[in-house]
């Protein structure tokens, strides 16, 4: 048990953040960790399961005197949030988040903060599809990576400090630039999400006999893309908005490499498709020996969602 | 232990069909099993984990005598195994297959049957991205669905007792036509497939340095894009080949509301975005109510899967 802060504030104690608050909690990494929600729900859900030792609807009031500040609201609302909050700052104090998407929040946040804050953007890239305090675990971030995106001039401490946390918490931290970040990210999750909000949109369509028949029997592949389509409508809304220029170019090579798919299936050309599907199958090959197909982690999530029901 | 069959013969020995023939054996469903494979190192796989009495490569052969045959090759293959098989057919012996498309293995198979063969066409819904004798097992198929799709005027005695196969194989049946169940797998099944090749191809065309953050990070989302562009390449090109009608309807109509979310994200209409992503939230909730997100099956699979590591 190492305490690395006297008083942490964290912002929005949904899935990330108040599965943040557990991991501050379990690891003794904070003397004192207040929450903010804007849900009366959501504040006392938190406060009955003891994740945060106070919860307020006012992040000023937990910036205050706060040695680091999680900003884990929607990407959309960090702006507003830093705002909000740079007046009450203390000196030398970290301001960090967990955003999806890293360019727009550090456009958003930076400009709002005073000189003496310490500002580490950061993207613990963990979840599920389930939202809200109560969904959240301090096992989430095991054997993840976590990604740092902070300027060339930031405080090094600051940053050693935000790590520190993460590999705390089990990830494992990179840093890169924000623009690569986002760019990485399009394709390896916002595209992905984008495409299964999609395709259960369309079958959300259909007419109710034939939706009725594409539920029942949904384990043939679909069902996998409702998991994600589950996710949350407005943590996502505001990550397309906000990263919307690296998504729309992924979009359209997807739609190009779509289309051409769609042209081998009219004209009957198998080779053109078995040839696609053997590469793919590489792809997932190296994706296994990279070990992020981690069963280990996934049977626990599982566990998880059994219990629950 | 019922004993429905003395001889049954199982053509193709990959996921699907070892894993019939370890549930046949294990119940005792039929006194001998012959299997067919046409890879020497499939037979011999088969023989070593015992999951026929028998191995070939002549389909004749083992088709002759038979009380049941099941045809357990990818779809584009059915016809050609039909029609071999056809002439050492006994008289009232069952042929049933396991294709994930009802309507071109019906046209394939039954003109090639003699009048003295019962033709019950079956699809059992489960599967892993898994292929080969050795990663079949026999819970695969364990409250998943089996859709059957006889003609009117089919003998209901074989229906039956197809029907009873996969029953104690633990799957529930469901009987329908064929042309509904093309329409319904094209969008339950058979989309999800192409859309994952897409995105996984999309994937592999990138610059090396990008696609190696891509894999690192796939924990994101694309992950689970990669498990299902994991499956069998020649099995799916038959299916996207043999329901192409079916399969370029639904893909038409996803690419129309692809194309109205990319719209969207240009124009910064959040409330469009977030619109959609409450509507699909809602197909989720149904989906786990209809009992069709089964997290006991799924740890069996991942515990497996963590096995064979």
């Amino acid at each position: 048990m190492t305490q690395l802060f006297q008083k942490a504030a964290i912002i929005g104690v949904g899935l990330i953040g108040s599965s943040l608050a557990r991991v501050l909690r379990q690891k003794g990494l904070a003397a004192r960790i207040v929450g903010v929600s804007r849900s009366a729900e959501n504040r006392e859900t938190a406060v009955t399961l003891g994740i945060a030792d106070e919860m307020t609807d006012d992040a000023a009031q937990a910036a205050k005197d706060a040695d680091v500040v999680f900003l884990c609201t929607p990407v959309g609302a960090v702006g507003s949030v830093a705002k909000r909050i740079a007046p009450v700052l203390k000196e030398g104090c970290i301001v960090t988040d967990v955003g999806s998407v890293k360019t727009a929040v550090i456009e958003a946040v930076a400009p709002e903060l005073p000189p003496y804050a310490r500002f580490v953007p950061a993207h613990p890239v963990a979840g599920t599809e389930k939202s809200g305090p109560a969904n959240g675990f301090a096992e989430l971030f095991e054997g993840r990576w976590c990604i740092l995106t902070p300027s060339d001039d930031a405080d090094e401490k600051a940053v050693a400090l935000v790590s520190r946390v993460w590999e705390e918490a089990g990830m494992k931290v990179e840093r890169m630039t924000p623009e690569r970040h986002d760019t990485v990210m399009a394709l390896v999750s916002h595209l992905p999400h984008l495409i299964a909000y999609t395709i259960v949109g369309t079958a959300a369509d259909l007419e109710e006999q034939t939706k009725e028949d594409v539920i029942k029997y949904s384990a043939g592949g679909f069902r996998d893309f409702t998991r994600i389509a589950g996710s949350d409508p407005v943590m996502w809304r505001d990550i397309f908005l906000s990263n919307s220029d690296a998504v729309l170019n992924v979009l359209q090579r997807f739609s190009e490499d779509l289309t051409a798919l769609q042209r081998a299936i009219r004209w009957k050309e198998g080779d053109k498709l078995e040839d696609l599907f053997r590469r793919t199958r590489n792809i997932r090959r190296r994706v296994i020996e990279a070990r992020q197909d981690q069963p280990e982690n996934e049977k626990l999530l599982l566990k998880r969602s059994a219990r629950q029901k």
